[in-house]
């Protein structure tokens, strides 16, 4: 395992999906911060399961206990240590998963890895439910970083076969990040085809896959180290962390690949004695340094693996096919929970650049 | 700067575009090595430009020379440094972009991060001439690799608007991986519609983008170390820090978001006492941790910014609009030398989670 | 704050003195291995204050509890995170430390590095109380070095004026290296000499330094790795984090400055089959890597600041000479539970070299 | 091998001492600052050896070549790399000690851990020469500490039995600093009775330890990251890569270990308006962080391990004793030799120390 992230600001995530706590410690805070406990359970809040039939049934009291680090609300320069007590465990229903590994999941690689001692229930440390440290961490992060003018935003642009507008990435500002409150996307209209395509999935004891956009307004130029600490590198190792995450693309991304440089290459200007581009295909960034634009990434988001439905698989111990049905309540889309997460994930790894400068 | 990429094998690149030398120290290649240097040479010459006309017409004469490490041509345990003398240096070339960056380049985000001390002369430190020390550390990863029975190899799937076949992402074999001798492709048909598009691209003044698969056969199952240093995080951190790559994805990548979970899982069965997959979705790779598949990534490159079209940019002295013409010598598409570039990223990113295992 | 220790055994330690709770989260312990519960016990026992009169009358209930990394007791892969509540919180004896630092400890550099934010209370992040994780860590470590054949015990080998003997550092066994019940020492003799020194700093209201021997048998060869990852650079990083220490010599030490080299090398020999040194000046390490001889190294304790005399000190909002008279219970001598500290850092120092290999 | 060191400055020592050249690469050196290459000529030739009968009688010309981090003499930016060409090779006097390694060297460990494969010649990567690209990046970080009111000294305070004065730790000043041109010492008297030690143990074919003490002035309160990356820890990891450096000791050192903490507690006063303390046997260092006066400490050298004298040592290949003498020329003294090396080591974990803060 290497659940540490990080450089200056540093985080370690700790916790299995049915231990008794999840936590994360977090180095290099700067002291003297006083954290908004409010506005950072309300960000917490934004991941949390069980608020409707679009998520899991499971009830997650996703409350930080900060063991230290603060002097009442305030960053004292020590490691900041938050955990969250695990309340709803159930771990009878992953019995039959150490023998039959659920397809497109951990459970496999992990035993190959850990061997018979690797903690299966919940998936263990693999469980999305590591993401919740995470946005603790992430949102402590997303308040210092408003404090410098710094704001991200993430939306869904696709489930399924839906998808949803991208930000304008040369324009975009933080009224155009906001969200619905229901549905982390920026018009009923998504919400409804969206939802749609959950519930659609969900009905066929499926699962569905989708991608987000994020975005991060105010970053000024010069944040970022390559050759290998670059943005697209520091933003790459933390989000390919996030259970699920298999493509990442920042700014015109994939889509470079059938550019002419003629039309890739973002022209400067002078607007208003700052130095822009007319267009922004790099998301901001070049040669891995900021250049003061908006900074702009999609990450894809796989279909959850736990489904109901019957799946082929296999019997570890007796070394033949086996059929799987995986019993439990499970997300049938992770999507809507992972936008929180992305954005807790881009303010850890932009803090953490701007602290390296 | 963080040029420094791995942990228990470490590479540090060094050297500008025109400095007078550039060069790689590899820290941990196991003692007792022997590096074959007939094929490592054959490996560069991959890379090396010159070769016709859809390259820059400057001649690199890419012949490490060993400072440290070795002793005759085994690897003795100390760091091993090899670095290449650069010769064909013509500085004049770039004392304009000085004041007027490229648009698409590092020239100005390189400005405000070091001031007017970096070394702009040939892109510097930012030169996709840097590859060829990461091809230096990469050739001999490859060469240990193969002695583990583990082979990497990468190919172009698009440039511009023409695309060519992909890999069978579960039976993909080494002789699936071979490419033609003249242009870094599977088949005539491909090369002659890639050259077309880049010598059209070419003929403009211009330059265009494309996007490479990179495929590992023979990773035994359990490498890759979660959250933060799995296999995704690993060839991320990596490959984002080859100059111009813009986007990553593993497996089916991308299009895992417009995918069900009953479709994107890939089933487990048993195949000659071996647990396999039937398709390959997940690239190899679940939770981080390899899985005994062939390891699949494609990676898009942007369109190589230097291009003779007149462009848009700005005079940094007279903060004012300026038209750019740049002048030299310049590939009107990186791609196909980037394709020995993914291979020796990925033979790299590889033996270091191996060695970590 | 930089809390981390170690490459593949990873340890990061947080909490204050009197924050709600203590913890540590251990990286890297090899998955499958069974802790037994009682014996980690039964060491941190071995630093727990409040015994008899030669440490402060405090009670610290130092039993961790295991929030993550374990199925039962048994390591699972996943980080170890173990965290101690505090109970004996007595905040009030702190108050005016704060504005006038206590000579001798960090109060004052605390203040500059973090500003008033600092959680001074019972010293905050530099309190020894500290030390306790990291003994839940490092007493793991033992058990697992246990397993290898590798045992590491220390003692008292100086406390003001009295000093003991050390230990053979050619012929030292595991049955050398037992200690007192009643006191980290190897003799009756030694223990009342040592107690008389303390007791007589305590009577005066001040307190006595001392030095710590450490030693560690049944380390193969060839583990260290230079230059500076060499076992004194691996050693010298942990030890000097434990609070007080302030000088560190390995094998014949500062002696070595009045050593002619014709005496200081230790002569090769063959003995039984294996090759050995007649003499061990250089306490088991020959160019940062272990030769197989015990492993030896001593450190010098500081005196603890907090002393009950009157002292010279600062108001820093008058920025004037003031009188500093330390209330609370202290330790008079810190030295005898810091031997078992010793022995946990040696243990990670030795396993995360061991791991490294 | 992991000869890399420091977090903001990051160097990394390559070579061998018979390889074709021995270097440095730096990362993190500030953008813009130009180095006064006179100057580090200077400072180098203080380590060269050669100069008269109290070192080896080789000839090293160590002038480093900068390959690349430059334009001209300013740094850019990028990772500087400079190089030492090795040219006085002589590798026919190390043929024997691959078979019978010295007493006190690294032959046996390196050959434990490398196998056959170690570069013995001339000890490999761990002979002492390996200190003179470690004085090149010390050397330009002497002179960016300058710029800073930051002056760090050396000088011999014992060869043998003989000793000499020590700083005033608490009034040293730059000036006290000042060492002669012939000799690392500050006395003449010092001088004489330190060369006759030496010179009496080249006439019987030995050699002699001592211990050098360093002090840095002008640091500001505040350096230094505990627990792991306190200042003690920080130079503990980089002196103890300096070959032959076996006992470390902060300010008292040693000398706490029979101190009472009435006496070793440093009293604070308000000095002209600034804090300061009375005494200052903690060396500058409290918690691991600055307190703003003098930091001082003292390494411990051990003889120089290849002496003409006949040994005991063994045959590797038969597995038996075997008598050993030294061929070749080698100091009878490293210490003087050592005295910049400590400069450089000291200058490189405080400048690393302050960008870190």
């Amino acid at each position: 395992m290497s659940s540490t992230y990080g450089e200056k600001l540093k985080i370690t995530i700790f916790g299995q999906s049915h231990s008794p706590a999840i936590g994360v410690t977090v180095e290099g805070m700067p002291a003297g911060f006083e954290i908004d406990m409010k506005k950072l359970g309300a960000f917490l809040s934004r991941r949390a399961p069980g608020k409707d039939d679009t998520s899991t049934g499971r009830k997650e009291g996703d409350v930080p206990r900060f063991l230290s680090g603060l002097v009442v609300n305030t960053v004292c320069g020590a490691p900041i240590t938050a955990i969250i007590e695990n309340t709803n465990i159930r771990s009878h229903d992953y019995d039959d998963l150490r023998d039959c590994p659920r397809p497109g999941h951990a459970d496999y690689t992990a035993r190959i890895k850990y061997g018979e001692s690797h903690d299966i229930a919940g998936g263990g440390h693999f469980s999305g439910r590591l993401t919740a440290p995470l946005c603790v961490a992430g949102g402590i992060a997303l308040q210092i970083l408003e404090g410098m003018g710094i704001y991200i935003g993430a939306h869904i642009v696709q489930i399924g076969m839906e998808k949803a507008d991208r930000y304008d990435p040369v324009n975009v500002t933080r009224e155009d990040m906001a969200i619905l409150q229901t549905f982390p996307v920026r018009s009923h209209d998504e919400e409804e085809r969206f939802r749609r395509e959950i519930t659609a999935a969900k009905a066929e004891g499926d699962s569905v896959g989708g991608m987000i956009e994020c975005c991060a307004i105010g970053i000024p130029g010069g944040v970022g180290d390559p050759m290998f600490d670059g943005m697209e590198n520091r933003i790459g190792r933390i989000v390919f962390g996030i259970p699920a995450v298999k493509g990442l693309e920042f700014g015109a991304g994939m889509e470079y690949a059938s550019m002419k440089g003629s039309r890739s290459n973002d022209a400067f200007f002078v607007n208003d004695g700052k130095i822009e581009t007319k267009t922004n295909n790099s998301g901001g960034i070049l040669g891995g340094i900021t250049n003061g634009m908006p900074l702009v990434f999609r990450a894809a988001i796989k279909p959850t693996p736990s489904i109901s439905m019957e799946q082929d698989s296999v019997s570890l111990s007796e070394m033949k096919d086996k059929k799987l049905s995986v019993k439990g309540r499970h997300d049938p889309c992770i999507v809507p929970r992972a936008v929180p997460v992305m954005e807790a994930a881009t303010a850890i790894a932009v803090l953490d650049a701007i602290l390296c400068k």
